[in-house]
């Protein structure tokens, strides 16, 4: 891994492809034997380069999308459009239009949205519903709140409106689709949700005699920091299978339940590699300021996220550090409170658990240009992202004559 | 404006140049007629489009810079290196050689900083101080508190002690540099912090006979929200009047003073255009479905900032909205609860005071392209930033061979 930091530098995420694929069997294999059709889509915002989405493609995974770059993204990487799964809470009729164009599934989530879809020219809807289920997550990514800015609430018969005008419009309701949250570390919510999404089809199929092709139940499956409990995915897996057991005896027709797994498949298969500048010692702590900071991995600075930090090629705990990453902003902490060996300049860190919403989500704030990508299976590492240059920084700016 | 938005498509960011002029007259005009000599400098990772740094050079300013991706901005926007100030916790050797090379002013915060500096051939040292001053301002911006990883403290000697093995190396102490956090709003916390720096640098004189070339005293001053009590930019210049003059007394020498202004300069002068793609009315609230999101502007999601919005063309207080950005994610919220004339699709909405951490701070999370930006001056408007294609980000992305 020091050597990976060596050759090409850091800041530098590395990914282990292997572990992708194991996650993406696990996953796979947590469903097998559920008594219905299963499809998983890997949520793409997790992490969207090209040879990571190549790779779960393969594992037999869709895709979930959420703009017309992701669109763009998922057809890029081979993604079969029957296989792809629109979602967002605000679309443009051109997003729409793309999408439909291209052949994908899609969800609905207003009613602007729906006359869009019929615009459109689509033909087989789905709608993205708020099933008002606490995911107990952090709030910025518990997105089933009755307050939360997604789908058609099913109080007050928003959603079941919905339905019916769409039928009304001569539109097929093939799905619904629920997303409680993302990284979820118990398993009630997840439950609650699907008994709200069964009872909601089945008085789909009561009232407006829709028979469903699928029943989306969204991600959200966290991954465990240190020593933290979380739900094992065979038993996320496991757990279902009474549910859909009930669901298809209340139903009475077969409708394929679909997973929208994302930071499960990636999260653990990533690090941040960084190295230490410098190392510093204030009256109150120790500070290690290293080279990455959140414009590279942004989940500690804006959702509190805890990602364990080692040293490499070091053991023991000698000192407890705060990790500084190298913006001007004091937010601006990898790691609070970290007990670790004694760290010296030159040092390479690793940020774990940065596979998902790590280079997803990175910026170029304080003109830092993007870090290069790694892609690790056993002995060969292949760049799947060279580092960004600061002069791609000025590519698309233009300078007025008269400046 | 809205005219803009449809010519150049949303989410737009539009600068209005004269404005930032005004501003940039407005903080030199403050300081007008202190009793030292004043330099000022423009924390450039508040926008860092050359075209507005090329203006803000115009109008005599130098460029606060925190990284070799600054470094290179300011150069490529014109600035003269004696006016430009590099300030970072975490430089690396490389950082420093290239902006000694460069022939910029630099602060050190810590003792393998000192160690690279000499080692890179710097001979006019600055060192970045902690002076323990609460800004009052969010915790993520408020970077003097004892706790934070910014410059070596006064206490315990430790900043002193600094200066002493710049001495013993040969180094010519040049400079002291504190800044007590962004987007203050209370003179107390700069005035303090004053009166710290000009204590150190009597401790100075006295002890190790260093005359200092400048006292930089950072930037930070706040931009007013709805009806929000600021410090006024004459005030905050005026009151600076008292603490200069009994400095250049209790000194006996005059040093110049040094300010460094970013949010104050650009942030009213900017605003982002979004594009209204649906309305949705929930059982709790009702919610406006823009076009851009965090990935645009970051600051309401990661601070809690407050941004206000209008609908381009319209009036009146019809209707309360909660104003979502179109990432998935539930914190992607624009504005909440705001009092709006009726909001349709299509309507093109305006917030405000984005100038500042708005783009620079940008991302491309949910594989969104980078907006546009604009630059208005009167009745001109040139495009400074090409909006950037979903193309663009395979750019430096590679696929190896076997997948």
């Amino acid at each position: 891994m020091a050597g990976l930091a060596g050759e090409h530098g850091t800041p530098l995420y590395v990914y282990d492809g292997e572990l992708i694929r194991e996650r993406c069997k696990a996953f796979k294999g947590a469903f097998s034997g559920l008594p219905a059709q299963i499809r998983c889509l890997y949520a793409i915002k997790a992490n969207t380069n090209l040879a990571i989405l190549r790779i779960i493609r393969d594992e037999g995974f869709g895709a979930d999308i959420v703009s017309s770059g992701e669109l763009d993204a998922a057809i890029s990487a081979g993604f079969d459009p029957d296989m792809m799964m629109y979602t967002s809470n605000s679309k443009s009729l051109a997003d729409m239009e793309a999408a439909i164009e291209a052949g994908v599934h899609m969800t609905v989530g207003n009613m602007t949205e729906l006359e869009y879809f019929k615009k459109a020219g689509g033909e087989r809807i789905a709608f993205r519903v708020n099933p008002d289920v606490d995911a107990k997550t952090h709030p910025k990514i518990s997105t089933s709140l009755a307050g939360s800015k997604f789908g058609l609430h099913f109080s007050e018969g928003i959603a079941f409106e919905a339905a019916r005008d769409a039928v009304q419009m001569g539109l097929k309701v093939a799905g619904i689709h629920c997303h409680i949250g993302s990284n979820v570390k118990d398993m009630s919510g997840f439950l609650q949700a699907a008994e709200k999404m069964v009872l909601f089809a089945e008085k789909l199929k009561e009232e407006l005699d829709i028979m469903l092709d699928f029943i989306d139940l969204g991600g959200g499956l966290g991954v465990p920091h240190e020593g933290e409990k979380v739900v094992p995915v065979e038993e996320f897996g496991a757990a279902y299978g009474p549910v859909i057991e009930d669901a298809v005896a209340r139903l009475g027709y077969e409708p394929q339940f679909w997973f929208e797994p994302g930071r499960y498949l990636v999260a653990e298969a990533g690090v941040l590699l960084a190295k230490v500048n410098s190392v510093k010692k204030t009256p109150t702590k120790s500070f290690v300021n290293a080279d990455a900071g959140f414009n590279d991995l942004i989940r500690p600075a804006m959702y509190d996220a805890y990602h364990h930090i080692r040293v490499l090629g070091k053991s023991g705990e000698d000192a407890v550090y705060d990790i500084a990453g190298n913006l001007c902003e004091s937010g601006d902490i990898l790691g609070k409170g970290r007990m670790l060996p004694k760290v010296s300049a030159g040092d390479i860190i690793a940020v774990e658990n940065a596979g998902a919403y790590g280079f997803s989500m990175a910026s170029n704030y304080n003109s830092m240009p993007f870090p290069a990508e790694v892609l690790v299976r056993g002995e060969r590492a292949d760049v799947i992202r060279d580092r960004q240059s600061i002069q791609e920084l000025y590519l698309r700016q233009r300078m007025p004559d008269d400046l």
